[in-house]
């Protein structure tokens, strides 16, 4: 298996499948065909088919894919086999929603720490999980072993953050903040942006878009 | 200028040149290369050309791309010269941080009302917008003109949910629950879904194949 050959579009698939056999697997069921699962996705077999073969072996002719096999293995091929120590900056409501976020517990990625400027909230708990001043940051991050970052702060204070960072060897940041920080940082960190106001644009084109070909049909 | 044949993917890209865009204009930048545009953006001068190319004759050789032009332009093709009323459903953290984006409304986002089943904060209000009982939702939707539903429910309560607002006319969810809304809805519903752990899975993956490259570096 060799994972630097699989192409961007079929690692961006990857979690969609993770969670359908996931879903699989709480449903009880252990063994799925291409055809069956290419029902459920809305996705074609064969696009299946071959997005699954990147990983070699999984299926097998008239039985079908091992459920629980196949999530295992691209859990691996995710890095959810493993815990991965995450901290939180700015408790504000974002921040405090991605905290009590269960879900991400159960993948393995598990919340040690949030941090705020706001003296108000300091030692305030969220399920369990301290809200620590932002001063406490550097320190806090040499005697933990914290692999991700999420940032839930304004734009003008993301990238100050960022490289506080990565000064102190956090590699993975998982950016909120409305600007696109791995351009801002080293090479060797790892950035994924979510850009929420972008994700409400491609809705309200598409939205734009559909109201236009409808008016075109009843001019019709 | 024919929307339709505009790719999926230059659609994608099409948030991204509205923020640098508006960027610049808040530089008080009038015209810009798309060389210079590139050294930004980290995209290639010719890529920019080909995106922009599709909507016809916003560059000028020699000249460069007038900023404004070219943001209003986009703006108009994502439908943000307009305003949408939005209302959010699930008035628990996340959908008090979306509530409190301001930047949604300078884009054209209005958010009109939260709904929650919680009967502790009906009438509480966010950045002056009012949170209402879930079962008031049918009587607010004929009363208002809503364009946009933002669900932020758990799984189990959005599908059901996503139904009441469809029958009553809302034709555009912004889903933040765990599932694939759009597989469930009418084909005239667009949806946009924001599934928040593939995200993190995908900052895991990009996290876990570098510590395997830097692993390989250093057994050589």
């Amino acid at each position: 298996m060799d994972e630097k050959l699989i192409s961007k579009a079929v690692i961006r698939r990857l979690p969609r499948y993770y969670r359908y056999l996931g879903e699989l697997l709480d449903d009880g069921v252990e063994r799925i065909s291409s055809g069956e699962l290419s029902k459920r996705m809305k996705v074609t077999a064969s696009q299946i088919r071959q997005d699954l073969n990147n990983f070699g072996g999984f299926g097998q002719q008239g039985y079908g894919y091992n459920v629980r096999y196949l999530y295992n293995e691209i859990g691996k091929i995710l890095g959810l086999n493993r815990t991965h120590d995450m901290i939180i900056i700015g408790a504000g409501n974002l921040g405090q929603a991605l905290a009590n976020y269960r879900s991400f517990d159960s993948s393995g990625f598990k919340t040690v720490a949030l941090f705020d400027v706001n003296p108000d909230i300091k030692g305030k708990k969220i399920r369990g999980i301290e809200i620590h001043m932002i001063d406490e940051l550097p320190e806090f991050i040499k005697d933990n072993h914290v692999e991700i970052a999420a940032l839930t702060l304004p734009k003008s204070e993301a990238v100050h953050v960022a490289e506080i960072l990565v000064e102190n060897g956090v590699r993975a940041i998982w950016n909120f903040a409305h600007t696109d920080l791995n351009l801002l940082l080293p090479e060797d960190v790892v950035v994924e942006n979510v850009h929420l106001s972008e994700s409400l644009m491609r809705l309200s084109y598409n939205l734009t878009t559909k109201e236009i070909e409808n008016s075109e049909k009843d001019d019709k």
